[in-house]
């Protein structure tokens, strides 16, 4: 039957349960933590963003004099949670938080240093209230570290956790990723050891403090690079879009038509697989070159790059990315078209399979955009809007505390809560 | 008391018990799959690998002509598991897989699409054996993508991702980010999801199957990415290492003494706090432009990007990046040094404070390397060595399948197990 909406396929989404009933005190701003409870909350936790009255989570206005017209950032980090707003530099503020933290299972900050102890939320007070508590810290540098009491950014914990130094062409300066591993990296190993932390506790009703540095957290992420360094005895370094210190071509960037910026794909043969060279000759139209001694092993390729990489580019600038991607792929040979934002956006299968999806927010424009990637039984999660500040104040409060209306309208009054 | 040994002080570590008793079967191979099932052994799960006898994960043998000798890469993926030789074509072999899956919570492969299938293993006849398990599959391309029965490698991964697309120069090539995060960072998102799914488990015994493929993992990590494109409808693009967009100068990376390929600083004052500008001023000895009006808001620097970058490199260059780090990190402005993996290495702080740690191996000589980042009431996990291939065959088959030294010696004779 036509699809007369003209909408895409609705993706067989379901509601992950498998964080059900916990609970998820949420002091996160930004990226790093935002995405530490994102994930939570993908997972089916329930997590309530604190936020202050006045301005929230500063993730949701970053440009100056354009108060809240930004959303597209918050919207990514903060699907599927909900918003409290509360002032909690007043004394009911406070003790409504701590009252909030007395029946939580889990409690994310990502402050600079010292501000949550500030806050009076420092993790002697919170164990006190609350000793099964999971309560967890994301800082910039690690405790210890000569620059424990430094700010950081995305940026800076990229560049001192050694991402900048392997990115980047050989001869040219170190260079950004251009994305942001050095937050989202780091919520995700905060993610998985609260979900870990949770496993135990079910058992004994533990609670543990959990800290990591996002400096920290990058190695983690440069494993391959310190494997590189343990062999070499030398510093990993960079090699634009080829692989240091390999011992196998092709294996690259090639540039596809018509041209443009990202129109290029990716092939990588296998050295330990001969038949990946063959095969691509063939594709290439270059069977004339099947079994030339020249360029039999992926040594001999590797010592011929510049030459091997022209045949095949020969051929590559002849067709787009998505030509070459289907037919060297159908040869199983390891292939990749670059892609951008757009492309990827457009491209309807990851909407079809739920891997993508429409945010419909109460207030902005419907957005796409990428959702937990995991599948459970076959089906993602589903996405919901990032909240409104302080949009489940009442919830939260008749919910988490019991709270009736008439106590509500007083904390209103008080200005404890908005 | 002076430290005669002249080793760096002992970390404080500990061991996490967070999934004490955890029983995981472990397929996996290379980075993607080795790092969700690492993730689960450094929070204490018992992590089982189960390699064919022959040549075992060929994440060993890297280096063509040269078995077993780069076992670095090896090491890093695989830290804190231990090792079964198991013949998975003998039907012994295969019935004793069997019982192990039987008895165990989690088993994880990423395998070629289609592999795990003929080997007997597909959830279908996995379910059978254990309708509690938790059955993860890590696979290039998802299952519904026109690519799905695609091979792929991290670069192939990051290429269809879109990383390739946002990094690099802005008038060059789109460049690969050069670490491993199609593989690192998929292997993140499955073990978190697998922690959680443990914790319903816990209560409900209730099994799932969990599928995530590279591409769309890579997606989660793009997030700023896309909400960039949301905001502006254009693919995001490539800044060097500016912040495309950015409206708030000086951000970006500033040379420094003696002029290295990694002697560089990564600057970033905020368009938030006005005082960075005013502390950065006084720092490099420029107090004269204190209050200049052509520089008073971020969006006038950024507009006068290239003079504002001349006025702080002018200083950073008569600096060391450490010597910049500790003089702006000081005025409480958000820095950070360039730092390669040597340099990394070389920082003893690491290793004090239990981020890295040597891994004393039973044949390959000391190395030094990166563990789990998140620390558990101030201790981080304590790093085991990497498993020889088939080192724990005897043991797993006590511990696990309750056989005795006889019938170990059977299967042995028979080469089920090695």
């Amino acid at each position: 039957m036509p699809d007369s909406t003209n909408e895409p396929l609705a993706a067989p989404v379901t509601e992950f349960s498998f964080l059900d009933g916990v609970k998820v005190v949420d002091f996160t701003q930004f990226e790093a933590g935002t995405t530490c409870t994102e994930a939570l909350a993908w997972c089916g936790a329930d997590v309530v963003k604190v936020e202050n009255p006045k301005r929230g989570d500063p993730g949701r206005r970053l440009r100056e004099g354009q108060p809240d017209d930004d959303p597209y950032y918050f919207h990514v980090f903060n699907a599927n949670k909900k918003s409290i707003a509360v002032n909690t530099k007043s004394d009911a503020g406070l003790a409504l938080v701590k009252d909030m933290i007395r029946g939580a299972d889990v409690m994310v900050e990502n402050f600079a240093p010292g501000t949550i102890e500030r806050l009076g939320l420092s993790y002697d007070v919170v164990k006190e209230i609350n000793p099964g508590i999971i309560y967890a810290q994301i800082k910039g540098f690690g405790e210890g570290s000569p620059y424990e009491k430094n700010l950081s950014f995305d940026m800076i914990a990229q560049a001192a956790g050694g991402t900048f130094s392997v990115t980047g062409e050989p001869d040219g300066p170190p260079t950004r990723p251009g994305i942001s591993i050095g937050d989202t990296g780091t919520g995700m190993v905060m993610a998985m050891t609260i979900a870990s932390a949770l496993y135990k506790r079910k058992e004994t009703g533990e609670g543990h403090r959990l800290q990591v540095a996002m400096q920290d957290a990058i190695l983690h992420y440069m494993r391959t690079n310190f494997a590189t360094t343990g062999r070499t005895g030398k510093p990993a370094g960079r090699a634009g879009s080829k692989i240091a210190g390999s011992q196998s071509a092709p294996k690259g960037l090639f540039p596809c038509a018509p041209g443009g910026p990202n129109d290029f794909v990716y092939i990588s043969t296998s050295a330990a697989n001969e038949e990946h060279w063959n095969r691509l000759l063939k594709v290439v139209g270059r069977e004339d070159l099947l079994g030339d001694v020249r360029y039999s092993s992926p040594l001999d390729r590797q010592n011929r790059e510049p030459e091997v990489d022209e045949i095949v580019s020969a051929w590559t600038k002849t067709k787009t990315k998505f030509e070459a991607m289907e037919l060297i792929g159908n040869e199983g040979i390891p292939v990749g078209p670059v892609l951008d934002t757009m492309e990827l956006n457009n491209d309807v299968t990851f909407e079809q399979r739920g891997i993508m999806q429409t945010m419909k927010h109460p207030v902005h424009e419907p957005f796409k955009m990428p959702t937990w990637p995991v599948r459970v039984d076959g089906k993602p999660t589903r996405l919901k809007p990032s909240p409104m500040l302080g949009q489940h104040t009442d919830d939260v409060l008749r919910d988490w505390l019991d709270l009736d209306g008439e106590a509500v309208a007083a904390l209103k009054q008080d200005g404890a809560v908005k």
